[in-house]
């Protein structure tokens, strides 16, 4: 009973989750670089990474808005801009380049981050439900899309075994 | 040995988790849509799904607030509209008239899913330690709540075997 | 082969997750509670906890900002609040002023319930890739900080079998 009782122990203290998957539901620079981030980390230690694109998300798969990513000027008080000059005309554009450029120091641009995780093996898909809300057509996604994924789809591979899911 | 081997690379590869808990924090348009399309698409497959509401989520089960979920107007670069218009009175209004517009097309509302979501078995709890800071009391509650939990409820199903829980 | 088999069942049934690893990417008071109850709760019951601070979040562990979380006075429709108002020199103050005057009545202010977390065994960590970015220094970081971890090692953890994982 010695070994079944050793692969026991061994069975009982689990398996690291080998697989990732990320989803991205916001298009706003603090919360894109999370994600890519650590998709970029995971697939370089090894890792099988997913990054599911949805709602607000999509649009960062979207030729028309790919690469415009924006820094929400209003509405974050960890913010150092009052509110009453974040909604000025051209504020959330200052927000955005002041945050690019302190951005730049640490990381490459987003599409920059999102091409370096394709080159590490990172998948890259579509969230299938939410494409008509976002106006998102299959043409408007750009080549770096693996392909469009069902909610069912992606709900069977966030409770697969080994698999490790943040929403972001 | 051949039999234990087997059954031990069957133990190894884990079962898919059979059990969904949702984590609702926000009442907006588009952090609602997600959980409640997750929720119904998990319990139509077979999953059992709990949904627990929290700090904003709660007004979802609240009779005051229920069926008036909107969409932020400021603060969403990914809007198209300058936060300079979206301050204006009637611009939350009108983004989540519009907003609701787009929506229809592809789900029903917010309270018809949610009752479609109770149809298929899934389960509405109210978080037990934010309903006084939400002004929530226990009569306000509609029909469709289970039921009011603890922290440490939820922490129990949030860590159990075969659960996977996502918090949006 | 009855033993075997009635290990088995026990071991597919799995084994409660006993470590919660809590993200905490925001510095709101609504972003933050939630994490500081659930790393509170978790302790009591016994488990390990582990909250690692990143982006805005990092401002909770840097000795200029901790301490000031607000609650943003505008871009949430939740609110009680027109958003022509909410930009208006001092409502951030008003609203956090009258959001910390309801929460009083529940919980203690957030540095007692990150020292009440600390008590109970709870471990800070700082996120070293977004501290530069985020202009937290290693000596800007409070006594409370267990250590500076990068990006990986929070994956490791993630993904370890046994841990529960929030991003918040």
């Amino acid at each position: 009973m010695t070994l079944v009782t050793e692969q026991t122990r061994e069975m009982e203290s689990g398996k690291r989750a080998n697989r990732l998957v990320l989803v991205v539901t916001k298009d706003t620079l603090d919360q894109v670089y999370p994600p890519m981030i650590l998709a970029t980390t995971a697939a370089s230690s090894g890792m099988e990474v997913d990054v599911y694109f949805t709602f607000w998300g999509l649009r960062l798969l979207d030729k028309k808005s790919h690469g415009k990513t924006k820094l929400a000027s209003v509405g974050n008080p960890a913010l150092p801009m009052p509110n009453i000059l974040g909604v000025l005309p051209g504020m959330t554009g200052m927000a955005t380049r002041m945050m690019k450029g302190k951005i730049k120091k640490y990381w490459p641009t987003i599409p920059e981050m999102m091409q370096q995780a394709k080159d590490l093996g990172v998948r890259f898909h579509a969230c299938s439900p939410t494409m008509g809300l976002m106006g998102v057509k299959e043409s408007d996604l750009i080549p770096l899309t693996d392909d469009i994924v069902s909610a069912s789809t992606f709900l069977e591979w966030a409770t697969s075994p080994g698999t490790a899911t943040i929403f972001i």
